[in-house]
């Protein structure tokens, strides 16, 4: 595609270009229907078919077990920092393991539902640091353990999840779904905002494990509750109809190059490009822990905010738009989900080494 | 457009030519920016215009006055239905006036929250009416009235809202905001799900006059809390982007073919075409009440439910879609909102009167 630029924005961010010419292609008239997808009845039969293929086709992609209910609610990943304590805190507790700033809104949000246990709080070192097992102070009653497996603001992820010793474990993955190998089963829930990896803004898919589904706190809005959800197949009311369409066109994008483990394979290779460099150099100084590294958000620093900022300007101007960090932690953010390609990647790194040298 | 057909589904529904061109032309690349609009983060230079842009164009179409809030929500209209008396019940009690299904779902969520009493229920005449101020119990001690303006299922529109003696009257307006000229300040809330006449799913729209804006039940999740939206102008988290962005086409193509006035005018006529060749024939039967017909959702039988089939099935190999009423009340409604253009409906005419012809 021409005059594309190289978008490396934390999300919404980059669509692949195979996915944005199906949309585009198909945007005046679907498959000979007459309309486009936006205007279609979501109970229509031709609707429906996409509906089915893109819950069919993700449920290949992610090799999601028949045990679990795939959901497309609305409200985006917080959205579920709501629903997970209104459908799942039984017990009137849960432990969250604070490795950032969106586990820090989940652990408030779920504060107003019930007892919260901060099994851990990464904030005394700027979130740099994903914990250890032995670092985790977890509850024997909690109702589950939330966890956010990707940090995008501090660019860390979890590489192994926590042992809960049988107590749910639940994930947001809003910024690291689909980059990577994970095992379904390891999970009570996960959930994700779709904008980053999944295609646009709002929807929030969520995988749940079905004897999960069950009463919810009274009062919980009904488009939040996972049991009138499942018995509604995610169409209590009208759900983001294109939105799950653009999903399908991602999912499908991903299982023709190879599924996860393809992309998967990409995504070590464009990381390892950034890593290597930051790590060969001490112009720039990467934010986060070696162990802890983030294969999706690359964070790290100039040698100071003014020169961060002028980077993120010179960048812009050679094609390369939204490097600059989270409000939070300032600095430089290189947000590199499935659908950068290396060649982005490879065009960072050059900026970064010229840059270097003529402000270094 | 070639090839299109004449879409008469009650919502996901159609859309403008003149939007949907706008829509295909800048998918790729909007206005030289290198990417989509699907793929720019919401809080960038580029989003924020099309956000603001969107709600002064709305704000104007509307005529909406600057003591009023405008809020880009999730969760659709059922998101409302716990939204209105999470944020508004603070007497704990409020009247819902039942005039169809979503009014009454609306009350059925609300009892979540308080007490609702029941002002009016239409389903000992099917639905069929509207009522005159007479007829409604409003309570003294209720925090709102709530009515549904347009019940998309039965065809009825209110045509005078009720007086309620100064109790905010809260108006679910999914399937007729901006098709005819109304008072914003009469009202204390309207609120409606986008995809009739405002775009596509996966967006709620909210009018509110500020001073409504307050404390909320302490459960009430974030995303739906209406003092946490107006902080952050609908962005505590990513809203959905690209509806709004659909939005912003919607109302400019509104805007610029004259405002709500010309389309009110359209669609009188539309809805006259279609009203006054029933009146003329006794074939079909129209299922409103003559004084509270819709002019937004056309409602009406052929003689008996085999030939209603018939007739969607007939309609549609003819270019006409999605004629098939709602399940709760079987027959044939026809959707003609904004988008829907009176050769649409000419066509549906002549299809009716030679079916009728052939059948009858």
């Amino acid at each position: 595609m021409e005059n594309r630029i190289y978008n490396f924005a934390a999300g919404p961010s980059m669509l692949a270009d195979e996915v944005l010419k199906g949309l585009h292609e198909e945007l005046l008239n679907y498959k000979g229907s007459g309309m486009s997808v936006m205007e279609m009845s979501h109970r229509s039969k031709g609707y429906l078919e996409i509906f089915n293929d893109t819950k069919d086709t993700l449920r290949r992609v992610m090799n999601i077990p028949e045990e679990y209910e795939i959901f497309f609610m609305h409200g985006g990943a917080t959205g579920q920092f709501a629903a997970i304590p209104m459908n799942l805190m039984k017990n009137g507790k849960a432990d969250y393991v604070v490795t950032g700033n969106f586990a820090k809104k989940a652990a408030e949000e779920a504060s107003k539902y019930g007892e919260v246990n901060i099994a851990y709080d990464g904030k005394d070192n700027g979130y740099a640091h994903i914990p250890e097992q032995s670092e985790l102070k977890l509850s024997e009653d909690a109702s589950y353990v939330h966890v956010c497996a990707n940090n995008t603001i501090f660019g860390t992820e979890w590489k192994k999840f926590p042992e809960t010793n049988g107590i749910p474990l639940v994930a947001d993955m809003s910024s690291d779904i689909l980059s990577r190998k994970i095992n379904v089963s390891d999970f009570a829930v996960i959930y994700a905002g779709a904008q980053k990896n999944m295609g646009i803004a709002g929807l929030a898919v969520v995988i749940i494990r079905k004897d999960l589904i069950g009463e919810h706190d009274p009062k919980t809005p009904q488009i939040l509750a996972y049991d009138v959800t499942a018995k509604n197949d995610s169409m209590l009311n009208t759900p983001s109809t294109y939105s799950i369409y653009v999903l399908g066109k991602v999912v499908k994008w991903l299982e023709d190059l190879g599924g996860i483990e393809e992309i998967e394979r990409r995504n070590i290779a464009k990381a390892k490009l950034l890593y290597d460099y930051l790590d060969s150099q001490s112009f720039y100084k990467p934010h986060a822990e070696k162990e802890s590294r983030s294969m999706m958000n690359v964070t790290f620093t100039t040698p100071d905010p003014e020169m961060d900022a002028l980077f993120a300007k010179k960048a812009t101007e050679n094609g390369m738009s939204n490097l600059k960090g989270h409000r939070l932690v300032g600095g430089i953010r290189a947000s590199i989900y499935n659908a950068m390609p290396i060649e982005g990647v490879e065009k960072l790194v050059e900026f970064m080494k010229e840059f270097a040298k003529e402000n270094g």
